[in-house]
């Protein structure tokens, strides 16, 4: 199975009047791709409080405007949606709410999601609502150019209202992600946090880890792992690769359910730390087994490539 | 810059007379298809003890001959080289050892060096000369067909002699992965074993663990495991799909080097676990930001592609 990545026909009208997309790293500037290629919003609002990210979204078009301020790039916004890493959404949150439009959604893209419900309700006025929501797709680079109008398309996003929020809103949310190519799943804010601490905080966290280790170890030098990096290290320099503000932000605001995943992989890496230092073969051997039948899965439902090697090697160099 | 994945012109004439590959799963299927597509022997002889594989080889036409047994497939070769998992070799050399030709050369493929010498040169008549060699390349997939002619091409193959190995002999294993491709090193098997611990047996055992881990847990459900992997978790399938018995075999054969590693591994991984129970945002921040760089060696050097995602995205789907 392939991963087509194809998005539907464009929206006959727009979902929104005007969309205000804050924050144009990788997803905010992907998003702002899609909206204008889909016909998502009559008209796309842009803001980063970073100059140079200012001006290369006004040379790259992204939207149908570069505002020049916060104030005047929400005020007339029926869509806000904030793309900034998670630590930095309660100030913005404060900074734009005397601004808002009278009934606007504000939705974000924040990969933590009990801690941003937190951070930006209490700023809010009451007559504005909050729909948050997780696309969980990404690359490992960063900023304005790395976005691109399909990187949500046949990847799932998930949206965490609040308890009691309006159900209108939440259906205008799930419609935007959907005009954007993405599957939807609703979840509460306690549970995607512990879902994606296991599939996406944890896998993060390791790969840091042994790619720092491997950094500063005195038996290996640096060169010798970088040259033979093939045999499996390479893979886990990609997701190390990614943004550090980012996942610092993770980290520190999805706390318990890090720490307890962590203890679980932690449990069970001593336990096969104790079949190897023990020449437990069966044992091994029945692990390295079951782990197969996961990626055959996540391929059948078309998260995967099936191209060995994740297709790094195009077709064509391929002699037999 | 992109991975070429080229071979270089085919020789003028043979490097070896006869070659006789042992075991035909991905790196034996892979180097039998280098060794005919590049004329590096008059003939190559194939054999492997399982009958599927056997009649499989024989219908790709994988060699110039299928053998029917093992005493036969090793009888004329110059160069006989096995490709099994290492815990088979100590059987497999001692089974041919009676019908080796007298100054044939006897390499191998195995992922751990240090045991291999001593489970295979034991068993070696005095007038043949061991080389092994470690090509660091490979996919997922396994067996007959998911071998390829590019496997090697722009990787490297660490060639590990014993001490005061002839060096005529060396030089033309080194000769041999040369013309598959590959760039050469020569290792002590000791050092081997530390560099491939860290580059490779530590990054697959942590991909088993967390995949494990994954499938496992009672507050994430599999289904959800599968459909929300594309935050990171799905990266660590690809190598957690690799053949359990080659992998079994590699950790009992590497104990040592792996539990030092895995040792500093998870001195390293309990520093970070204490940064984020203690919110040390500078600490994460410092250490995500410094596993970027080497990446981008890794990149630099050609053994990983700088396209997003590994390039899982064909570029025609790029829209932007």
């Amino acid at each position: 199975m392939t991963m087509p990545d194809q998005l539907g026909p464009k929206l006959g009208a727009p979902l929104f009047g005007e969309i205000c997309i804050l924050g144009l790293g990788l997803i905010g500037s992907s998003l702002a791709r899609v909206i204008r290629l889909q016909n998502i919003a009559s008209s796309l609002i842009c803001y980063d409080s970073d100059a140079a990210v200012q001006n290369r979204v006004a040379e790259l078009g992204l939207g149908s405007r570069v505002a020049s301020n916060l104030a005047e790039a929400v005020a007339k916004a029926d869509l806000v949606v904030l793309c900034v890493p998670v630590g930095a959404n309660a100030e913005l949150a404060q900074a734009m709410a005397p601004h808002l439009k009278a009934g606007a959604i504000i939705s974000d893209v924040g990969s933590v999601k009990s801690s941003v419900v937190s951070a930006i309700l209490p700023h809010l006025p009451p007559n504005v609502i909050l729909v948050p929501a997780h696309p969980v797709a990404g690359t490992e680079y960063s900023g304005p150019d790395a976005g691109f109008a399909t990187l949500f398309a046949e990847r799932w996003c998930i949206v965490t209202p609040p308890p009691d929020t309006d159900q209108m809103a939440v259906d205008k949310v799930v419609n935007f992600w959907a005009a954007c190519g993405s599957n939807v799943e609703i979840m509460t804010p306690q549970h995607h946090d512990q879902v994606l601490a296991i599939t996406s905080h944890i896998p993060h966290l390791i790969a840091y880890n042994i790619v720092d280790t491997a950094a500063q170890l005195e038996q290996v030098t640096q060169s010798e792992v970088i040259k033979f990096s093939a045999g499996g290290f390479r893979d886990f320099t990609r997701i190390a690769a990614s943004d550090p503000t980012m996942w610092r932000d993770v980290f520190l605001n999805n706390r318990e359910a890090v720490l307890e995943m962590l203890g679980r992989f932690n449990e069970d890496l001593t336990a096969l730390q104790r079949m190897i230092r023990f020449g437990d073969g069966e044992g091994l051997f029945a692990l390295f087994s079951r782990t197969r039948a996961i990626r055959r899965s996540i391929i059948a439902v078309g998260q995967e490539t099936a191209a060995p090697d994740f297709g790094r090697r195009q077709p064509e160099t391929k002699i037999d």
